[in-house]
Order: C-alpha cells, then sequence, then structure tokens
C-alpha cells in the first residue's frame, strides 16, 4: 500500500496552475453537467473513494487536516494527485473561507438511462422518481433521505437539476455518490416506462387520494414527488394512484424532501424493508 | 377600513434614517434576541399580520409589489408605517439582491416559560422538545414540520437557537410565527416540568428502543429530539421511553427536522390527530 504521506504535493501559491481547476470554486459549481463535480468533506471524499462508479481526478486537503484523513487518502489510485496547502491558499481559491478543508475533482460517467438501469433492478425494488426539482438542496435532500430507507435507483426527469452540483453533494452527505440513479427525459414517457417493467406507480400530491399509511405497497414500487410550487402535472395524476401526506387542517406545504422521507418510510415499512 | 396606498412612504435614499433598522440584515439576523426580527416575503408577512403574539414595527416593500399584497398590509394596524423604494435601494440595504422585496421589522414579547406554556394546553396535546438544536435551517424546519402535525407547543431548552433569526422564518415558511413555543433551560429540568404536567415523553434517537410506527402514543405526548451530531445526552435516554425510525442498515443519518417529521406524523396518525 502507498503512503500517501511520501507523495504530498505541496502548493504555497494559490495561483498554481495544478489547482486551478479548484479556483473559485462557487462559480464551478456546475461541472457536474461536463462529468466532473466537486466533491467536499471528509464524509464526501470518504464515499468517492469507496465508489465504483465515480473517481477522482485531484484531491487538494489543507495541511493540518492531512493526518486525520491518511486512511482515506490510501484507498484512492496511487496516481490521484493529493495536493496540501496552508488556509491562506484554501480560501483565496474558494474565494470564501473553506472550513472544511478537505476537496477532490469528481469524475462521473454519463448518468445511465432508465431503461438501462431499470433492468438492473431485483424483482422487488423501491425507485424514487422526481420530477422538476429544480432547487440544489432539495436534490440533495431527497438522495439523503433515499439512502435512509434503502431506495434502490432514483430517476431524474430532463427538468431535474444535477445532483453533482456542490451543495447538492453536501446537504446529501454523500449520497449523491451512493444511491444509483439515472436520467429520463419527459415524466410521461418516464411512466410509461416503468409501468412496463412491472412498476406500481404512486404519485405524491397533497391532492392525492389515499392517506399514505393505508397504500398496500407493490413488490415493485415507484414514488413519484414533483416540485414544490406546481406539482406534479395533472395529466400524470389523472392516470395513476395518487396518496397524500395526512396534515393538519389548511397546510399542503411539507418540503418536498420531508414529504418523501414520510412516504418512503411508510412504503419501506409496508414492505418490511427496513426495521 | 385605511387604504395603505394613501400612507406610504417613500424612501429613494438607502441611508435614510428611517430605514436604519433593515439596513444590512446580514449582520442584524440576530435581532430575535432583543424581542426584535426581520420577517421577509409575502407568506411571513401575512403571517405576520394575522399573529395575536408578534407585531410589526415598520415595513419595507419594493414598489412593484405593493399592488400585490395591499390586503395584506390593510391588515397591519393603521400606526406601522408601511415604506416603500425601488431594487437599488432595496438591494444596498439588503447588502445582497433581496429578490423577495417584502420586509418587515417584527416586535416578539419574551417567550413564555415551560409551565405557564403547558397550563394553556388542552387534555389532548401533542409537544415538541428541542434540545441543543443550533442550526437555524433544522430550527425552521422543526417549525414547519410541527405546523404540518398539528404540534401545540415547542419546548427549547437553553441550547437552542433562535427561532425568529430571519433564517429559521424563512425556513419554517412562517410556522416560527405560528407554532407557539415556550423556552426552558436543562433538558432534564424540562422532562421533569412535563412528566409532572401528565406527559409521556418519548425520545426519539437512532439507538431508540422501539420502532416509533410500534408507539402507542398516550393523549398527552412530548417527543423529544436532539441535535445531529451528539444527540440526546445518555442521561435523559435512560429515564425516558426511546423511539428510532426504521432505516437501511449503516446509516443512522437522518436530517433531525426530517427524523421529527416522520416521528410526528407516525404519532399524530395513531392519535387520529391527522386525516
Amino acid at each position: 500500500m502507498s503512503n500517501p504521506a511520501d507523495r504530498l504535493i505541496r502548493i504555497t501559491d494559490a495561483k498554481d496552475e495544478r489547482i486551478a481547476d479548484f479556483r473559485n470554486i462557487r462559480e464551478r459549481d456546475l461541472v457536474g453537467r461536463s462529468g466532473r463535480f466537486i466533491a467536499e468533506g471528509t464524509v464526501v471524499l470518504r464515499m468517492l473513494a469507496r465508489s465504483r462508479r465515480f473517481g477522482a481526478e485531484k484531491i487538494l486537503v489543507l495541511e493540518n487536516r492531512v493526518s486525520g484523513i491518511e486512511h482515506i487518502l490510501e484507498a484512492f489510485d496511487p496516481d490521484t494527485p493529493i495536493m496540501v496547502c496552508d488556509r491562506k491558499v484554501i480560501d483565496a481559491i474558494a474565494g470564501f473561507p473553506m472550513h472544511r478543508g478537505v476537496l477532490a475533482i469528481g469524475r462521473s460517467d454519463p448518468p445511465q438511462d432508465i431503461a438501462q438501469a431499470l433492468a438492473g433492478l431485483k424483482d422487488d425494488a423501491l425507485v424514487l422518481v422526481c420530477s422538476g426539482i429544480s432547487n440544489h438542496d432539495n436534490m440533495g435532500g431527497l438522495f439523503r433521505n433515499a439512502a435512509a430507507f434503502g431506495v434502490d435507483l432514483i430517476c431524474l426527469d430532463g427538468q431535474c437539476c444535477d445532483p453533482l452540483y456542490r451543495k447538492s453533494i453536501r446537504v446529501s452527505v454523500g449520497a449523491a455518490l451512493t444511491v444509483p440513479y439515472a436520467r429520463g427525459g419527459g415524466i410521461g414517457e418516464m411512466a410509461d416506462t416503468l409501468d412496463g417493467a412491472g412498476f406500481q406507480l404512486l404519485a405524491l400530491s397533497p391532492k392525492g387520494v389515499r392517506a399514505i399509511d393505508d397504500v398496500k405497497p407493490k413488490r415493485r414500487t415507484a414514488l413519484v414527488v414533483g416540485t414544490e410550487g406546481e406539482g406534479l402535472p395533472e395529466s400524470l395524476l389523472k392516470r395513476i394512484d395518487t396518496a397524500r401526506i395526512p396534515q393538519a387542517p389548511g397546510l399542503d406545504s411539507l418540503n418536498v424532501g420531508t414529504a418523501a422521507a414520510i412516504a418512503l418510510f411508510s412504503i419501506a415499512s409496508a414492505l418490511g424493508r427496513v426495521r
């Protein structure tokens, strides 16, 4: 096993070309779209090290953080450059105080398409379908909650934002790197594909017909959630089963990530998938 | 009824003394501790207008937003100054682009103490007890979810942050102004007070003995949640009932607001309080 301490590259100048990718990470948040993304923090770096779907192009660590994460650094390919710097450099490149002091440029293959991803699932499968989730915090929360309740696959329609955006990964506590996901186009087409693969589709909506805890989920269930403001399109709500979360009167305004968590908890419990 | 359009005060200079309270609201976030707080956005302003516990000292609205919220402005005391300005002024005072364009300085009485607040509750009561919640987003999320499931009272221990911090109010979607809350000291003492008032105390913890959906809640139930990192103190977990949220193995990391939402949903459903 290579000792990462032996191959640390010391960076003393924020303008050093070897850390150009890290400069101004606020503005580079959207590198996900190009198949590259920014991972920050120890928890996320550990998940990146373990991942088979994602790799690291380079790592930048604050000098006083190195000794605490050597076991994580060891897990990366020996060719992965590991650079260290002091606080002045890391704050200068980030454009704001980077308290965490652990950064990596991650690399991802293009996401699978829905049909391809569904083909890889077992007979018992729980899928979360997201339509029009454009807020990065919500996207991160959905991944975090999906991980907690053992979701096998997340399907994103064409209107969803990128789960590999820096803030999404952070809010997901790294689940954006662990829960498999696929990208489709329109929500109607995705519903057809899931239906064809034997999934019971269940739309979560304040206007849902049944209370979520009255639903008897099937072995293959796909929970569909939409954007907070608009909700799911009427055309979809008309053709698939719908469920609502019982709430105090006069309110229908749970955050979409929270609503999904309650529904996933209810479904996963009913199926005996969690205990 | 006074027509608010007749009494608008036009502000053309960001340095105008009449809007001094609004200047640099990022740094003034903590006015809550002095009994004053910043409310932003139409939804929150509407709740402030309706509230009996909170009042408005002054209101500042972007000129193009006035006509859409006249019905809300009418509901405030006619002595409340309503000022209007253009985007240049509002962006200059906030120190960042204030897309919402609706701001108020709210005023609050000191929060009730726990015993006083409990004395006002009905025989059937659902209480949420928060210990050491120091993150303002989490505090806002807890209020939002408490509102959704009809919580009658939130008890905050001395380590909790202020729910009237600007970001908490915003994340709560105004529920920080609608759900009654009280402030206590140590969590142990609060547990004694609740116990004395006939409440069944139930601590939510990844180490909880029973699954939350196996709990048979009593007519007076107090759900206790702690900070995400440390969790609730062992001394408390030893003396009261504990429950956990069933999850996929290897994870115990739901966000505290999300975990509370699931537990409140489960308790409120079991008690028939929501439908």
